[in-house]
């Protein structure tokens, strides 16, 4: 039950993180087919860079291509619809605090089922979470928004933390899964909210 | 006899694609070790990505690294006569041109041999055709050109879609490749002289 | 017994990577997060590529989680102790030396266990020597500085042929260490104390 929600939530986030990360690639005067690559990079990307460096093949949209057509055509249909997304914007806060928290679990997930340890286990989650918007920065040219936001990968770590602490504790997994969402939810809402920052390390001598 | 055909139009076009990422390094002063490495980045770095992913185990370059040699050496050679270059202008636009669809067409061939889905087929051509630009732009601190060029990722996915479909109405081998690289070739260097483009989304509000 | 002390002085230049790439993130006014996460990408990201482009799995820090923990504490104490960094320059180049050397000859030792070509084996220690700075660069949002910096690559490559080369020749496994370690050592120290630099390649016509 609990795993076919995770599923749809995980369709629905990668549609929606392709669809902002259109916006993006619209900011910075993209082709059609930048749209798109963007798009598919931004929502896949964390996931095929976690498996890379775990060596879990096949990749989840080689092994799954829809996934690959499904975020190319949401990006795409984003360049329509695009004069109304700007009232969507809570909506897609909403979406990409979903999709955080939803990568993270589903990269938990398969640490877990690889047996490794449990810093990996985290750390696969905070991957899938959070390297698909590093590599949309990275080929926006920009220095990656997770670098410097507001809590992104801590929100993911934490999730993480606490969802591998609940399947130590052996909770059951359906309530387990959902007290882990929702806590992972609420913290990245609060911390968007009220504007929550890690605090920035400012160093000014030059070294090299 | 195709085969051959292909095998040697993928040296020259590695030869190619690595003496024009030369003069994109020289363009950014860098020495003669930078000169080496953005050359096989570019040349070698599309199929090193495509197999990364598709976890095709061992690389091109690892298993004959007189790849990585010839492509070093061609960049380096590129330093010695780069007061040429700019006469071989059109030559080079050609043979890039040869190499977007050879390295796509071999890309291609490489996700039929693993039996991965037609979207994969095509994908992997893709990959292989124009990642190594991709990476050429990141490491000159640019965004790819891909994502507003002429037709080029375009072309790419057209030519694989048309092998893909010559391959499966089982055409004889040798006719369907030089069909396909005579449309891709055909298609690459009309929308260079008609400076064809994509359109491109052009959005102006802000998001974040 | 020459295994051991590669070890340790693996040990204190993955530290020592970490925390100047901390000082780096400290420039940019990335967050504590981005802080751990570019000490922790640059002290292992070579050994990292290298392994993901041998297809050598696991990679080190997924087998012993302590090393991630280990760089990403290292960045964030730098953030405490950035005042007295200045002073300890010269200590940070030489362990910065000692690590472009160790971390070549173990990435030439991977290869070598792996049974790869003479090519490959300097290429993947070159890659562990150097690649970690080139993601640091990127993540920067810089022109890698191994591109148009003092002999840097060179170094790693002239080590990693010598080490191949003593292999080749059979010699005592801890003096052909010595050996290769002072050489390379000395190399790189003279290289900056020197300002030696390759030449550079400057072009300045358009190509594009």
């Amino acid at each position: 039950m609990s795993d076919l929600i995770l599923h749809i939530l995980y369709v629905v986030a990668i549609t929606a993180e392709a669809m902002t990360a259109a916006l993006m690639a619209g900011r910075r005067n993209m082709d059609w087919v930048g749209v798109c690559l963007l798009g598919a990079v931004t929502a896949l990307g964390g996931g095929s860079v976690r498996d890379v460096l775990l060596g879990h093949q096949p990749l989840v949209w080689v092994a799954h291509p829809v996934y690959l057509l499904l975020t190319a055509a949401a990006a795409l249909a984003t360049v329509a619809i695009a004069r109304f997304m700007h009232r969507l914007r809570p909506l897609f806060l909403i979406l990409d605090a979903v999709g955080l928290v939803v990568f993270t679990i589903i990269g938990c997930n398969v640490a877990l089922e690889m047996e490794l340890p449990v810093v990996i286990v985290i750390v696969a989650g905070m991957i899938t979470g959070c390297l698909g918007g590093v590599l949309r920065d990275i080929l926006c040219n920009e220095i990656p928004l997770l670098f410097r936001s507001e809590l992104y990968a801590s929100v993911s770590i934490a999730t993480g933390g606490l969802y591998v602490a609940a399947i130590s504790f052996e909770l059951p997994h359906d309530a387990a899964l959902f007290v882990v969402m929702a806590f992972g939810l609420a913290m990245r809402l609060l911390a968007l909210h009220f504007n929550w920052h890690m605090p920035k390390f400012v160093y000014t001598e030059k070294l090299h």
